[in-house]
């Protein structure tokens, strides 16, 4: 820390992000990236001509690319606007729709970056635990007078609330934006975008980043009312017009557009998830009902922490929280079927030493 | 603007971005774009290997280009931070040594972003008017306890000042940082960079954007003493710690060490501009002495936007800003030799008429 740092930013505890190892000696099961390549198309999209057009700007309105995803989605280009990462977009959201009077609402366990954007915006939070067995009760959020966030399904649980929940929580809070974080909702989720036309309050945020296999690439979507959207955009033109580079808005408008190799992709996680599940259970796990590419587990057998740096040891990466009611669990990305079948030789050894 | 909209934000003016047609049907001369293509090793270095990477998460340190960064400029990795544009380093430059209680202080005439960044992050500004002929007068920035930024060269001027006059605002702001953004440099300017290791409170900012022909990957470079760089990622980490995609650290990269390519194109621009400044002298034209890949020109012939008007009619686009003091002047970015003699052909085509 240098001695010129504002006193404000002191106090913030950044994100520690999953580990990254450059060297790939690991089975990375620890960022919920996909374990399969991007679609075909992407690949095609990505060409030398497009490279030897970085040259110039990328189009600051990504027109080409949200009229994509408006068709994608049954929406207007007006009700969405692409980021730099949905990390990007949510920051943007907080900024627009939060401030010193305006606090913001979200669970005791969820996305770690909501809290520390408050404490970078100065936003007062307001922390909501989650009940004894990690579900989220729709009725803490009823009435609140204050900015939502609710990841849908939430991470790190994989749990995840029907649509009609939240539409309950966006119909008692007419008066304040609720936003929905649909990182993993392609995994069995239920969507709240079929609700955007209704509730001018609801802004729906998802990711390239697991389901489109584009985490490197950094892109997220916001969806919702067009004034939301403005706002948003009224943030990004004040911050980085330019957010997005030119290659990934090609790689996402490619990604949107194959469709078959999306579901195809999407059905093998959730088969992958429902075979690695039973043998987490067969092996004495307590494991939470997934709607996710990834599982969150614990086992009495052996501690989180201690199961997560066995499990390193044995070349696979996995997440573990040293967070209060957490410590004892393990979230586990889902890869491929060779892949999580390693994993269970690996538990298998480490339970049997 | 939506009902939710923080009432702070309603104040602030966002940045307008040279325009960006999807049409390529204009000879692009507004916003300050290489007319060259990017190294041939940055098409090798984006390749479908290097694509279909793109499902993993890019390494949120950016290891890599930081050693090829560090040692291309002689500084430590430490001493440097690559951004998602060099509008992103500033952006987190400002909110990590600026508040409500350190004003930022910068010209009248320079980057319109300084001033919208300090809108949203309700920074307070001191804004210090250029001499009658645009040069900036260093006494002004002595002593001001205030943080400082100059871009120098200077946009849309295209003035430079020397080192040493940067090195007295330095030293005669011990307590301050002073942020030199250095995007135009390479065409002419004296850097800052060798200065770093003797003022713990210089922080420079450079860009891929102009000379290195990457605008459309966003990409800039954050120079300094260790612990401002810390500081700037500690602002990094607690808002998007993955901010660079994967492909932009790979073309970054190849570009920093084909320095061949750079000194050509960059010479290439210099003795482009040399001739479109005599061009426009020749036909009664005030040009600035640029150390740019722009010059700055007005003529008492014809008002500034109608000459804007009449190029964008004749397929040129030139940028105009309608701004006290120099509203009746262009800035003119320069492209090809081929591009420049059909932007003089339209001049005399718009003064003759």
């Amino acid at each position: 820390m240098s001695r010129f740092l504002s006193p404000a930013l002191s106090a913030v505890t950044p994100y520690t992000p999953g580990e990254q190892p450059q060297d790939q000696q690991y089975i990375k099961l620890n960022t919920n990236e996909s374990p399969y390549l991007p679609s075909p198309r992407v690949v095609a999209a990505v060409s030398e001509a497009e490279v030897e057009k970085l040259r110039l700007y990328s189009d600051p309105a990504c027109a080409q690319l949200l009229r994509t995803a408006a068709a994608h989605f049954g929406l207007q280009p007006s009700q969405v606007m692409p980021g730099n990462g949905s990390d990007e977009n949510l920051f943007f959201a907080l900024r627009a729709f939060c401030d010193e009077s305006h606090p913001l609402a979200f669970a005791d366990i969820t996305y770690g970056c909501y809290g520390v954007w408050c404490g970078l915006l100065h936003i007062p939070t307001h922390i909501i635990p989650l009940k004894e067995d990690f579900t989220l009760d729709p009725a803490d959020y009823h009435g609140l007078h204050e900015t939502i966030v609710i990841a849908n399904p939430n991470a790190p649980t994989g749990l995840c609330l029907p649509r009609d929940a939240i539409e309950g929580i966006l119909r008692s809070n007419p008066d304040s934006v609720v936003i929905v974080d649909e990182a993993y909702v392609d995994f069995g989720g239920e969507s709240c975008v079929p609700l955007i036309d209704q509730y001018d309050n609801l802004l729906v945020v998802q990711t390239f980043s697991k389901s489109r296999q584009l985490a490197g690439a950094r892109l997220g979507l916001a969806m919702g009312n067009a004034a939301l959207i403005a706002d948003l955009n009224r943030v990004k033109f004040s911050l980085n017009p330019y957010n997005i580079n030119r290659l990934t808005l090609k790689a996402g408008q490619a990604a949107l557009e194959d469709t078959a190799y999306f579901d195809k992709t999407r059905a093998a996680i959730m088969d992958t998830r429902a075979w690695t599940m039973q043998q987490l259970t067969d092996r004495g796990f307590t494991v939470l009902d997934s709607r996710t590419n990834f599982v969150f587990a614990s086992t009495e057998r052996i501690n989180g922490g201690a199961l997560y740096r066995k499990l390193k040891k044995n070349g696979i990466l996995v997440r573990h929280f040293d967070a209060p009611r957490i410590e004892n669990w393990l979230r586990i990305t889902i890869g491929t079927p060779e892949q999580m079948q390693a994993l269970m030789d690996a538990v298998d050894k480490i339970l049997e030493v």
